[in-house]
């Protein structure tokens, strides 16, 4: 997401996040690998996405550090997308997407999928902003400050 | 984000949010109503962004429910954009967005902004994605269900 009159914003964690994975489409293959998706066709099933996009995404998130493309798990010829560490750190993001879209973008008894705790077969519990002491922040409660 | 073959993806929470608030801008426009940004003008400075494209951005986010359109609070002539409750429910997702950020995208010692508990002038506590019981999830211990 490049702006031409503010390099500041690169200063800023949000802007840098979603410059890389910002990306339309980007979220739902990290959604999908999630879900234990790994290889090329797989993803492309699942999205329904034109091959030349999806191949454009992935490779902008093996570049990000996102992914890892490694040899297939079965000894086959495919390669495989692997989340890296700094990947599966973006479970509080989709997480976070997926329980904002269930709370404000369904009609009641519009069906959608749930991510489960697969122990307790339960919804997760819902993601809160909390300070360090554990009490509950409302954005009015923060401070933004400059790059330091 | 409309898929030409996947149907099944509007039944998907995560699908849906990225539909309302995944276009290029609109979580940075979010981002900046949390810092108490409210006019056209102020989001123009802010993001450098072309005037017609953060018209386009800021209609659909109005559309989409994330602000209202409201008569300046100065009594001036200027109209401002307010998050509204749904809108204001994105905080976990600009957070979750802004903490892997500071942890996977910056070198050491590169300056960045800090989001910070007003009252005790400290970064938030991380996201952890946990169960209702308050175990820590991974991804691997979830399941999703189709559509219910």
């Amino acid at each position: 997401m490049t702006s031409p009159s503010a390099p500041q914003q690169a200063q800023c964690p949000v802007y840098r996040s979603l410059e890389a994975v910002g990306e339309r489409w980007s979220l739902l293959i990290v959604r999908d690998a999630f879900d234990g998706l790994r290889r090329f066709g797989e993803f492309q099933r699942s999205l329904g996405l034109a091959k030349n996009i999806l191949a454009a995404r992935l490779k902008a998130l093996v570049e990000a550090g996102v992914f890892d493309l490694c040899p297939a798990s079965d000894g086959s010829a495919y390669k495989e997308y692997v989340l890296t560490a700094q990947g599966r750190a973006l479970f509080p993001v989709v997480v976070a997407l997926r329980q904002w879209g269930e709370q404000h973008l369904y009609q009641a008894g519009e069906a959608h999928s749930l991510l489960l705790d697969a122990d307790a077969r339960q919804p997760l519990a819902p993601l809160q902003v909390r300070s360090q002491q554990g009490r509950l922040v409302a954005p009015e409660d923060c401070v933004r400050t400059p790059a330091v």
